[in-house]
This record gives C-alpha cells, sequence and structure tokens, in this order.
C-alpha cells in the first residue's frame, strides 16, 4: 500500500488559531489517496492541533479566551524559565493533543461540513511551528 | 494491505456519552481484519469520542457535570447564535477531540478490560452523529 | 505493507508522568521500518498518554499540578468506589486520551527536540501500565 509523507510549515503571529486545512487537502490531493487514512502530528510542546468550527470567527476568539482560563498563566508555576507564557503553552498543548487521524472517502478527508483542522499557537511571540502528515491507502 | 472504511450513524437524546463499542467491533469482526489499526473520527464539532470506563453508570454522569464545570454555560461566550449549549459544546469538543486510534490485536481491538468507546454529544437536543471508522491490516 | 505490534509494561509510583520514548524508539528499531505510522494506546481509563517536555523537571510537576486544579479530588463526585482519586483518575485520563500517532520519517518517529511520550499515572497508589504499540510501514 502507498504511503507518503509531508511537512508543513505553519508561521504564526503569536497565540491564534491558524486554520490549514486546505493545505492537507492540496497534499492529500496529489497523493491521489482515494481511501485510507491521514494523521497529522505537531512537532512542539507549546503549539498542538485541533479540530474546530471554521464558519465564526467568535468560536476562535471563545476558544483561546477558554483556554486562557483553563491553563491561565501566573498561577504560580514553578517552570517559567520564557516568561509567563511558557508553562500554560505546554498546558494548553496537552489539553488539545499533538496528533490528529482523519479516514480518506472518495479522495477527501471524512470532515463534516463545519470542521477544520487548525494548529493551535499558544506562545505570545510569532513562531515558525512544524506539521508532519502521513498518509497511507490507494 | 486491505482497508475498510464505515460510516456508524449514532443518534442521541442531548447531553449524553453514548457507547457504541459493540457496533465497531461487530464491524470490524466482518471486515476479518486479525492485526492491523482501527481509527474512530467524529465528524462534528458540538459532539466528540472518548474512552471511558463502560462498568459504573456513575462514572458517566459525573463525566458530564466535570464537562459543564470546566466548560460551562452562559460564561459571557461571543459566539452565542445557537443558545447557551452552543459555544460550550465546541469547547468540550475539543476537550475530548475528534479522532481515537486502537491497535487490532488477534482479531479484537486492544482495549482494556474497562474501556468502552463513547460518543459525546455536547448539545442540548437530540442528534444524529456520524463517526467515521477505518480499518488497515490483515 | 509489514506491520508490527508491542506491549509495553510501565510500572509506575502512583501519580507521575513516567516518559518512555526510548523504549518505543528501540523497538522501532527491531521493526526495520524506515517510513510509517506508529499509535500508542494506553489500555486504561484511570491512566493514559500525553506528549510533553522532557528537559525540564518542573515542567512535569507544574503539569501534574495543573491536572489537580482542573479535575480536583473531593468534588462531590458520585463515583468514589475505589477512594478519592478514583473519578478525578477517570477525569485527567479523558483529558489527555488514550491514543497517540507519530509519523516515523527515516527510520524515526517524527518527535520533536523537546518532545518525549509520557504515561500519565492518575491513581494514588503504585500500578503496571500496558501501552498496545502498532506500526505500519516498509
Amino acid at each position: 500500500m502507498p504511503h507518503h509523507t509531508q511537512t508543513f510549515t505553519i508561521p504564526t503571529s503569536g497565540k491564534s488559531l491558524v486554520e490549514f486545512t486546505s493545505d492537507v487537502a492540496q497534499w492529500l490531493a496529489t497523493t491521489g489517496v482515494t481511501t485510507g487514512l491521514v494523521t497529522l502530528f505537531c512537532r512542539h510542546t507549546s503549539a498542538s492541533l485541533t479540530i474546530n468550527e471554521n464558519a465564526a470567527p467568535a468560536v476562535k476568539r471563545d476558544m483561546l479566551r477558554w483556554m486562557e482560563m483553563v491553563a491561565p498563566e501566573n498561577a504560580g508555576y514553578e517552570h517559567d524559565d520564557e516568561g509567563p507564557d511558557d508553562m500554560p503553552a505546554h498546558l494548553r498543548a496537552t489539553l488539545t493533543g499533538a496528533s490528529l487521524s482523519i479516514p480518506v472517502v472518495d479522495g477527501r478527508m471524512a470532515l463534516g461540513t463545519w470542521q477544520g483542522i487548525y494548529l493551535a499557537e499558544h506562545r505570545s511571540q510569532p513562531h515558525r511551528r512544524q506539521v508532519v502528515a502521513h498518509v497511507m491507502g490507494d
């Protein structure tokens, strides 16, 4: 069974949810896979992956505010080598997770109508993040 | 290597954890796969997948109460187009995630004794939810 | 396409994050897979898997304290058959999740420089935990 890997580099402007669904879809189309499995893996501990609603921009803003609430800055962390956003970034990366797998059916990822694939940047400063993709299928 | 996909439609009665382990197990048996990997993917942003204890019904009730606490309603969300349960549903879906992968060993999913596979419905109203399954193996 | 499974048994000393990246890497090397996908699955509902920073020990301590905050003990749970750490353990396992998938590129898991693979033990007492690994690739 053929399989392929690809690394996506995603620039961020600090804390944000950056959609890259179309990058994955375009790459998938080049592989010719019609039935299979796509896996995405974020190579960082202060950024992560999540599936989220891709229609209303307010959802992204509420999601980021919620992460500030669940894993707040300045909560007396022992680890703050790189500033107040350091440890909360690790916690928020844990919250959403590093990997995502999506079946491929009829040549497309089986995403629902409102689902988009997002890189969640948890640091305050801009970064360039790497997501490794793998697809197996035929 | 053979692989197969299947879509499960899971009716819910509003906020709840709906076990569908046996549906997946029965489908897996029909594929004849004895060693491989099952991946499940939830096609929604207000429902999600989780592995949970399948013995004590109180665990499900405590889990649902915990989600109400971690991602509460009426927390001043900007996005409330569809009512007070709308944005919390997106947050709780993020909390548990859209995809799950389970190795297949000796013809069965390698679940532990107490593990069940659940669709988590995060909206107040009943829905029909779609979970796409993919298995590769031989 | 060749594939392989393996069960890792990980002893814990009560609530802790136990890194086992090198166990997975050593097993992967024996399989000879150079391009593919590794999936890890935790067979428990009171222990789970997470990717975390592997450099600063304080990160692990902050992470454990955060879990105590997000899913506290003695929060009026209905399910407490096995003591005050029982239900929080299920909640924390839900928070981080049971499965992780990591692409294999050039014979190695595509982990970032600072990423380690951890079993998160959520019970107070020591346990022996099972993680089932699956790799497909060639």
